[in-house]
């Protein structure tokens, strides 16, 4: 808080992924050596990557595609795989919608309430395909859909809002006990979305097993133009990554945090984990897999609001399998593809030998700024000048 | 002034809407919570938004509208609906005409002087129909027609000057004694604009009953093009609260600002008030209601100077009504719609239960610069690459 | 130099006009009691503009309409006009030729070596027809066409180099020693072009009349592509203010800096007053005009070099007289004309009375940087969404 | 590491060559004085510049008219020059192929493996045409292809990797001692690339002749994006600059550093060693040459990675012989051609009569932002106002 904003009020610089870029120390490790893994709820992910709770990312299929090939996929209990039988049905209608009529239809869709024993069947499907089953709700309806996907054999539990707290004030019902919750779920329980070292810090005393940090950054999130809301994902990690550190050093209990958002290509992963994340949550990018349930469409959960839909349908387009998109090998030069393999090489040249070491890795601000020597450049490759 | 520009001059750093965003806390409301009402000149709004006194955005007709939804509607008595009887063939006239007749047309229908009669018949309408009247003069002319507006049975006068001064030195004409006149009209005087602490201090010891604060940043002005003149808002909002709760302190009267301009979208209305405004005075997001008067154009007052036109015709479009522009609900994502659901959903997300709390809340820099990164994802989604 | 560019060396921060606005105090006057004279070399303007001696801006045609104006047009005597007897036969050519040929013909018209002959003429016919006679050489043929120049009537001499230094070495020629030149030559000696206190200070010392300020800024400058060179506008500006005033308080001789370059619309024109400029020598503007002898075309005079071309071929236009761009009435909203009523406008909102005031207004440092919101607001302008 | 990123981490800003301008001091020289010769390796280049050892950019035939300018061109073992007799053929083929075939033939095509009867033959090649042999080698095989070159009458030798590192951890294969290597070769040993402090003064201990200084800043590397990765040159070379200054100070032996990538006009080249480069080493600028092997192609050499490729396959253009592009004369004005000239003028406007002069010119921060006023000033010059 150094920074005068004006006579009034004191505020602070905070950085995006965008103006910050790693560099390389005196070591540097063959990357096939690099260790990628991360343990979260108990579970060891070979590979730090969490598809996000997002109806164009995570059907069930996915969700066990994405445990098979070491990660995690969230299905989200307030989409159309709990709300609907036929949801493939559903989700071609999203995909079909000209963009004008596209909010409206979003905003009916959504009006369905999460079917009990939807959510039991896709837990279901995901356990006896052999993936771990994870499964997210907002936090007005976790006390009565929590309980449901435990008895239903869920792995872990996904608590996440736009902006969590854990003092939510309201006259008309009562705030979810977060304590209360994580202790009678008994599975891991994992919350957010936070962007603070004080928030970070008291949902973890709440006993949950990770904490997602992120709020405005992503591809599909018109929260920044819509609430004016949002702190970019560099400093918001690395303030989380304090508290993550702050409350280990107290309680020598290690809550991973996991980045959430605004991560669109492999150097972002990279950057996410040297920021000081354990691991990262990424929707576009697993949106333009061939297995992705959007049909490569990408949107936001906040966009059915009936009354305030912020969050765009984004044409990601598909780009080529999970598999590759995830480990390769790449077939594009552009970071969109192989971002495991992007992660290791990265913490090869950088001589991070895990993520914990990545986490320490030197990180510059060097913001890649469009300035009228890059536009000259991609002009001129463009053919756009001589 | 801590930054030296060069060896003769220090200078300091000013911040706009598209540098900051707002951080969340540890308390979240229920945003149906959040109380936006706020008060001026003795009358209390139910929503803090008052549309601009720009011939594109308040007719009569939406100024009576304005005051049904809990808003204010401020008529320009410089503007065509004081100057003429038929102003709606007026305003069919600047709408319909070519881009390069428009500066010429301007100068030309604007040199038609105010009328009496009008101010006074437009007043009337305004009351009749219940709504809440107000008027806005430039200095020059507010000694004549502020008793007539006064008689007519207006509520509030605004005497409004791109840049206003306590200390006018001309040669030519007296200057406005603004204590003087605020003491005569009887009536709460708003006045602007203005963007430092020490004129807004100066203003306030006048007795107005309110402060619009903001040069330069307007859709429709190119103040800053043509003067070089302009400071950016989130930083004149916080000089000038500065100015306000420091004269509450000194002298126990509280005289709200008004951020006036540069607020294009539910996000900019909701960082105004965090940077320390009780209200905002907002002109395209309203141009763009079909009960405008400006048949789907914006354009600033400055526009009509016969030698140093100012201020662009913009053509914003026709979105929805005025209702669902302030109100809701939302048909579009991109934040021009539901502006008040946006501001009250801010003030839920980052704690805030009333307009002073939200000008309490955590403010960050962080630029939306346009980012090579930002450029390729974008490109990515329209289908650029690939 | 309080800032770390790497470990072998410190920098500084340079401001751009782009960079800054200027602040309204709390005292405004009345525009048409801004008085914008200055005096150099003992002659009284009337504006403070002069016009670059390049040779789509000056003919001795548009000289003597600049003095007739109140302001002054320099001739360039390493120009068509004094290569040429036919010059606007060859500014024909000029403007004629395509893009891809522009260079080559650029490089063999300025081959040609200046007639002493039509020095003499062209200052007989600026003089003859009643105006200020000014002409400039490189430093190289000023000790050659000075003499010639002062015998032939000129009122002032300007001897200008991209970038000039008190201490030129060469092995193959004899420098330019200013403070001789500028005893002999008797009539006012402006210099140029430099951008720093030392440098300005030290030309000041020669007994100069004027220094020219600026390297690198004009919109027909390719310098700093080229060469890497150039110091941002407003820091240029200011150090060298600083050097007259220190060389003021020293010698008790005030020498007026010239702001050369860079500034596009009126807006820049205060700005550079308020960096602290006693006048500004204006290029791209000028060229706009219909008595302009470019053809609507704007070239820079490093163009013809025969081994490293630099400055480009502008299309600026042709959008008004040239009374009509310095002193109005404006046509247009943007800016481009009525650069005097801008300025006195501006120094009206700023409360300066003349032009020593206005160099004392306060500056802030407000990028105007192209961000997402902006291009968003621009884009619905465009009418690109919705 | 003065700025929180976040509360877990310090950082520092870095500057790129579009943040940089080079101001002029009270000194200028004629440019035809001065001198831009550098001594490597023992060897004295009359002119600083180094062909990249990238497949688009030195052919053997480019290679030895490098050495006749003066300069010096280095060929990439890993390339095809290497790997196939028939060379040309292969590069026919890379420049016909279509933008969707690229990067799977680029995979393919480098799958073969370097003929040690070819590095043989194109060293001979180069030196029988009169030229300086330099030839790179990825460190992997630096121990088995640097004896073959230097037998074969090589004179440099160049090791070079995206990140260069004196400690490289592998459990697969021993790293590469690089005191051993410098000591076995006997020639001058080039290495690279390196961006710190620390790297460059490690790199120096083990005898090298030269080091490297870049990683990311390419036209055709991808190197950010995909892994995060990169310091931009400006900050990276001045950081080098201080390694070679200290490591001179301590051992007596000038280790000169050579920027590599991302210069794209001359201005960058006169910057690179202003910033504290001895040499420059670039790539696109030669690849627009007739003479380069990419015909109007370039690639980066990380295309080729079987599992995640990076570097794009840029169409550059073909704009004028290597003779014109390094030595003038330049037909256009854009900074593409007579690097040299431009070099040596620069100099000249700073006043610096050698390269070790040239590194001690003031540097400011003047970032070539794209801002408004830039945009407004290219779209008037377009004609697309007005």
């Amino acid at each position: 808080m150094d920074i005068e904003l004006g006579k009034a009020k004191k505020t602070r610089r905070a950085y995006g992924f965008d103006e910050i870029s790693l560099a390389p120390s005196i070591i540097t490790i063959n990357p096939d050596d690099a260790d990628v893994s991360v343990k979260m709820g108990g579970i060891k992910f070979n590979i730090p990557i969490i598809a996000s709770a997002m109806d164009g990312v995570v059907s069930p299929q996915t969700a066990v595609l994405m445990s098979k090939l070491g990660g995690l996929g969230v299905l989200n209990l307030q989409g159309v795989w709990a709300k609907y039988d036929e949801a493939d049905k559903i989700l071609d209608k999203i995909a079909s919608v000209p963009k004008e009529e596209y909010v409206p239809l979003m905003q009916k869709l959504y009006l369905e309430p999460t079917k009990k024993e939807l959510v039991v069947k896709r837990i279901k499907e995901i356990k006896a395909a052999g993936g771990i089953a994870a499964v997210s709700s907002i936090p007005q309806e976790a006390l009565e859909l929590g309980p449901i996907a435990r008895d239903a054999g869920v792995d872990i539990f996904v608590v996440q809002s736009t902006v969590l707290s854990t003092k939510h004030k309201s006259t008309t019902s009562a705030p979810l006990d977060l304590k209360k919750f994580c202790t009678e779920m008994k599975i891991p329980v994992l919350v957010g979305n936070c962007v603070s070292y004080e928030v970070a810090l008291t949902l973890m005393g709440t006993g949950v097993a990770g904490v997602l940090v992120g709020i405005g950054p992503g591809a599909a999130c018109t929260s920044r133009g819509v609430l004016g809301v949002g702190v970019p994902m560099a400093t918001a990690i690395s303030d989380c990554a304090a508290a993550r550190d702050a409350y280990f050093k107290e309680n020598n209990i290690y809550v991973p945090i996991i980045a959430d958002g605004g991560m669109a290509v492999g150097g972002d992963v990279c950057k996410a984990i040297a920021c000081g994340a354990d691991a990262v949550m990424i929707g576009s990018p697993i949106a333009k897999s061939t297995e992705a349930p959007g049909r490569g469409f990408h949107w936001g959960m906040a966009t059915p609001s009936p009354t305030l839909p912020r969050g765009s349908r984004i044409k990601v387009g598909t780009i080529g399998s999970l598999k590759e998109i995830l480990l390769g090998p790449a077939k594009f030069d552009d970071g969109s593809m192989n971002l495991v393999g992007a992660l290791k090489t990265s913490m090869g040249t950088l001589g991070a030998a895990n993520l914990k070491e990545m986490q320490q890795v030197e990180v510059v601000i060097a913001p890649s700024i469009l300035t009228e020597g890059k536009v000259y450049q991609k002009a001129q490759q463009l053919g756009m000048y001589k």
